[in-house]
């Protein structure tokens, strides 16, 4: 199957000198055959960065636009004047069937904003969210966290969706049988926590055919208890950045106790192999490539501050989606849940007629 | 000035076998002079403990208790049948100036709600809060999180309050000189996160004399960005339970890779001082004892999971709580705040007055 996607050249912190280095690498790892690229942004600037990437020089399009979406654009300033953008431009292709999928490391509030206009959400889907992939030390290696920040005040309804993506995401894109679903909690206990999470964790264990494991605690992220973890975005936001800033904290205290003998540095140039490992697998870049999920096409959020090695994960990640029919199956998801529902409300409604006919007989 | 502290000998997972070498050792680390203890559970068992603790034998008293609050107490039954066990005594003795300050390693829920009845809440607190004390990279070394989980959904007023009791404590128990707060949210910029964290950073921005250093992220927990990091009950015990999950993740990861290879395991055993270190100041254990801040009494809770050290240490904390007055200090705070946002009250119907009066003169 051949897959066509639509990059942003000029997102992220670094640009179009990172992005196509990035797309070049994702063309040398992938085992993809036929794969194609459309390159959106400043041609000229897209050009000279090809003359260093002669694989994708030779599969790729350049569409030039002369509005180009920053970092600094503001999301309402994207969606108004972005669709001749860049970004804009690169998500219309989508839209229209160019291409299978998009990818930036653009300014994530303008491409949230930019996709959520153009490219719609799925019926059943009130707001789209943004996973995280941790890597973790049991388990399938790695926990699927949402929502990362895209959701700030979530109902429960909310939080139901997310774990039917989030589950959807696990077994397409990572290709985990019946993955298990946690709702991140204070406790794991039934009777903890707020309403919303309450609420929530009636309507998940009543799903057929879902692998429900119930509340889990902040401590199972990175124990890969589940192999998803459900979360509101303010809780989810701040808790993937508290863990981003605890690895850099041991990091930097590895270095700084190593570093401060004799013994630490020679300890350290022996072990240098094992200790690459550790950083190889820690490393936020291996699992690079947010998604905005719950939109009727793929969209791939690729970090603003990541390298070539990063952006080519993102890819990587964008090529997963279209390969494994990502979009029907959450859409299959929803259906069954909503069909489970109307068949609930119709049980309830023939239940309450019943009763009622007793009442007036009797 | 001489210390007394009333303890639950009771308390934690391992019981008067952890209490009691945890209570000697404490006294054996102590600049303390005059120290003394009571000690409130199982007599006989107590007594046996004894045996082995030379020095706490010599400056403790038993009280002994038929009731026992466990880790299974109902919160509700301890408040019941409490007041008669090893915890509720040992909360009254403080009350009633007995002892300084009460240490338990019990049941949180029980010991909380026993003190919140037994002994109250400050003027203008609503909720105690329980602080964590996370160590970092640079800044002071460490950064005091509030709230831990004590109270789930919080108004912006409960977060004001946070800040006032984390500022009192980072002042007094840790010495340092005028504290930077920061409250906890999804981004840095002003405009981020909901109607509740909003309304609080408007508030802490006008107290007067006051470090107040805006939004903070997950990620300056472990940085050090500030001295004191607050948030709601729900996400600060997410945050901090996602730390220790991760500070594990990393452990293990390590120990995976430096025993899977000879030179992982020759570099281990060369650099094991700098391997120490790490772990050493990475050790949750020295940061043990947490606070119910917020009552009229200094009430420390130390970790139910604890060992002889980590009890130790809360210790500790209970005695530089007392030394540094730090209930006078919350106070003095909380009436200065009160007496501010009087006075901007009394401006402000000053203003309204003036403005009526303006308009009957014209």
């Amino acid at each position: 199957m051949s897959v066509t996607l639509a990059i942003d050249a000029m997102g992220g912190d670094l640009g179009v000198s990172m992005v196509i280095p990035g797309t070049e690498l994702a063309l040398k790892k992938t085992q993809v055959k036929d794969l194609r690229f459309l390159l959106y942004g400043d041609a000229p600037a897209i050009h000279i960065a090809l003359e260093d990437a002669p694989l994708l020089k030779a599969c790729s399009e350049i569409i030039h636009t002369d509005v180009i979406v920053t970092n600094y654009t503001k999301p309402a300033v994207a969606v108004r004047s972005g669709r001749k953008s860049n970004l804009g431009m690169a998500i219309e292709a989508v839209r229209d069937g160019r291409a299978h999928a998009v990818v930036s490391a653009g300014n994530t509030g303008a491409y949230m904003a930019l996709s959520k206009v153009l490219l719609k959400t799925l019926d059943g889907i009130n707001r789209p969210a943004i996973p995280a992939v941790m890597p973790t030390t049991n388990g399938h290696g790695r926990t699927i966290v949402l929502d990362l920040g895209a959701n700030i005040e979530c109902s429960a309804i909310n939080l139901v969706q997310f774990a039917l993506m989030g589950e959807a995401f696990a077994s397409r894109v990572f290709n985990i049988n019946r993955p298990t679903v946690g709702l991140l909690n204070v406790g794991s206990e039934e009777v903890k926590g707020h309403a919303g999470v309450q609420e929530a964790f009636q309507i998940l264990r009543n799903i057929d055919d879902f692998n429900f494991h119930g509340f889990v605690e902040g401590t199972d992220i990175m124990a890969g208890t589940t192999d998803v973890v459900v979360t509101d975005g303010f809780s989810g936001n701040i808790a993937l950045k508290a863990i981003e800033g605890t690895t850099r904290f041991v990091r930097d205290l590895l270095q700084k106790c190593m570093s401060s003998s004799w013994r630490g540095k020679l300890g350290y140039l022996i072990a240098k192999p094992a200790f690459d490992r550790v950083k190889q697998v820690s490393d936020a870049r291996h699992y690079n490539g947010a998604v905005f999920l719950g939109l009727r096409h793929i969209a791939v959020k690729s970090h603003g501050g990541t390298d070539a090695i990063g952006f080519a994960n993102a890819i990587g990640v964008a090529v997963s989606m279209v390969q494994s029919n990502f979009i029907d199956g959450v859409q299959n998801r929803l259906r069954l849940l909503q069909n489970q529902q109307e068949q609930n409300k119709l049980e309830q409604e023939r239940a309450a007629a019943e009763i009622r006919l007793t009442e007036t007989v009797v």
